[in-house]
């Protein structure tokens, strides 16, 4: 991998090949939260090792906001042997949610209703529509119950969601660095949006394939990444250095004079991530999944706390990362606790790493051992 | 004051009006760091209370990014009676930064070699720059020496660097909530940068008077206010309320079906944030001080920290803010202790907000009590 910035030095892991990848289409409709339906939806998903006789090994990986159903590829430590997830005794499923553009119905797709794609009309799909699409992909294969279903980020608001909606069908759950977003999270969100939407390549959501709205998807990733990322890994890799290209912060650089310098090695970085986002994610898939980030709420529909997770009957797992900004870890372990105290079965660990949110991605082997 | 999200209650305090406004022409050129120089640039400044006999009694206030000359109007409660300054005994000056748009020469400037206003080909003016300059004022006026000098954010950076430039004419300095920028500082830098750079508006930073890159200054005043403010604040304040004005987050609304929501009450503070600020402030402006802020850099020109910060003779104060993430107290607290090694007078007191960075303007009050 050529990347200036990977800087671990370490050789990136091998990645995991699916035993299968291919679609499930939904037969019928999908009644959505928002009132819509989304009309045979196709969920694109992958599966790894075999599922036994009894069908009791069944695992199902929930992916982050950018990931795709090839859990295999973005999470292959957790396979380790003696890790989370063993090729040998586990069939693992991962599924692309809807609204992404991996593979399953996302604002790319034609709608049957138009015979355009759906651009910016594609509806609200909220993470418990997505927990509803992936359960009849699971009746599908014959899976009643799943052994764990685990996830970070909106891919631990799945997990979750998952032992609410369906707690007879899951044992247990793992649910790393995530709750409800809170106001700072909503605020990041906020700004994303804002960075889309104001390219003019984006066109209200109408953009051609050829023409994104590349600037403004790169932005939003940009700003993303300072909340997956932490304050102290940022010092100790770019601290004030200039951009390891040779620019210097301290002349004017570039077309613009004097009001744009060269850039410092954190900008340098933040633009890299940026022009890798915008080569392999759709900027409408990309609103569209923050919009059901934004809108996860566990106790969205119910009474109370109480009622909803009153419901769960799976051995929930909590993992908080000590650096991670967009979603504490004190609020982890705050909502570990209201859930333990509706009644269920929840325990609370913690990460150390500097890496912020993302270091459920990014040290592996470190999530392994704490989970181990 | 109408505004739907000023939720103190608190009547907003007087403005303490000036004794003198006006302008300063240096004489001839400023040669500045980045190795051009401005020709008799002007500088923006007011005046509280009178210089006295012995001409003993002055102190220079520095405004942060955004602000102006007028320190009575955006830092009152610093003239309480019994406060920080007084109007009957204090000669107070303060001075419009180089590069901004409250009067003092900046991007809008006409540049007299071409007769043409700056635009993005005005230079970078350095923190250092901006206090030669302010030397050069202080002279004309027939002041020595400074009684104080202090300054919240790039006004402590102006502040410190009074003390490092000019040893002799400094007695004692305060300087709020700033270090020089960490790699999250100037990430959020580039972050705003980049907002500004992407408005077509913009024009390459050759924009109209008439048509100045709105949204995207609004969006970079919004990544600002993020990291002005923190994330107790944000929770304690609007949490995952929907937004005042009655949009529900769970619905569609507006133009674009599904991908934008209605907003949530912090992304609906944002927008007012941002929309106050685009009346009100410059873009090329914004850009320029930035950059003085991304470049300023205490020990940049000499040998060692102790070179440099062995130079001060004033006595230094230093306060950190305890939620402030953009300048955080440690690391405001470490740099007050680098100092303090290198020979020069410097304390350390930390004020308790949850108002993140922003608090010596937004909690003035207790500001005033842990100084007094």
């Amino acid at each position: 991998m050529a990347d200036a910035f990977n800087s671990s030095g370490a050789s990136p892991p091998k990645t995991i090949e699916p035993t299968y990848e291919g679609d499930f289409v939904l037969d019928g409709s999908l009644p959505l939260e928002c009132g819509h339906a989304l009309i045979c939806p196709t969920l694109h998903y992958a599966v790894y090792g075999r599922l036994n006789a009894a069908r009791d090994n069944a695992v199902l990986v929930c992916h982050a906001l950018s990931g795709s159903a090839l859990v295999g590829s973005w999470w292959p430590e957790i396979f380790a042997p003696g890790a989370v997830l063993s090729l040998e005794h586990d069939f693992v499923i991962c599924i692309n949610m809807l609204g992404s553009c991996y593979g399953s119905t996302g604002p790319g797709s034609v709608n049957s209703e138009t015979g355009e794609p759906y651009g910016p009309d594609f509806p609200l799909v909220s993470v418990r529509d997505n927990v509803r699409a992936q359960s009849k992909l699971l009746d599908s294969l014959g899976i009643r119950r799943l052994r764990l279903v685990l996830g970070g980020s909106i891919g631990g608001m799945q997990a979750l969601e998952w032992t609410i909606l369906h707690p007879e069908r899951v044992e247990r759950a793992l649910i790393i660095g995530v709750t409800p977003l809170s106001a700072m999270g909503l605020a990041l969100n906020h700004l994303q949006r804002q960075a889309i939407e104001h390219d003019p390549e984006w066109a209200g959501g109408r953009y051609l394939p050829q023409r994104p709205p590349r600037r403004g998807l790169s932005l939003a990733r940009q700003i993303a990444m300072i909340s997956y990322k932490s304050a102290p890994l940022f010092n100790e890799r770019y601290g004030r250095n200039p951009d390891r290209s040779g620019e210097d912060p301290y002349v004017a650089e570039g077309a613009y004079g004097g009001l744009i310098g060269g850039r410092f090695d954190i900008g340098g970085y933040l633009d890299h991530q940026g022009k890798r986002f915008i080569d392999r994610f759709d900027a409408n898939a990309y609103l569209a999944i923050l919009r059901a980030m934004d809108t996860w709420d566990p106790i969205r529909g119910y009474s109370s706390p109480e009622e909803a997770f009153g419901r769960i009957r799976a051995k929930l797992s909590f993992v908080g990362i000590s650096t991670d900004w967009l979603f504490p870890a004190a609020e982890v372990r705050q909502f570990a606790e209201t859930i333990r105290q509706a009644g269920a079965h929840a325990d609370y660990r913690e990460m150390e790493s500097d890496h912020g949110h993302d270091a459920f991605l990014a040290e592996q082997a470190a999530l392994v051992r704490l989970l181990q």
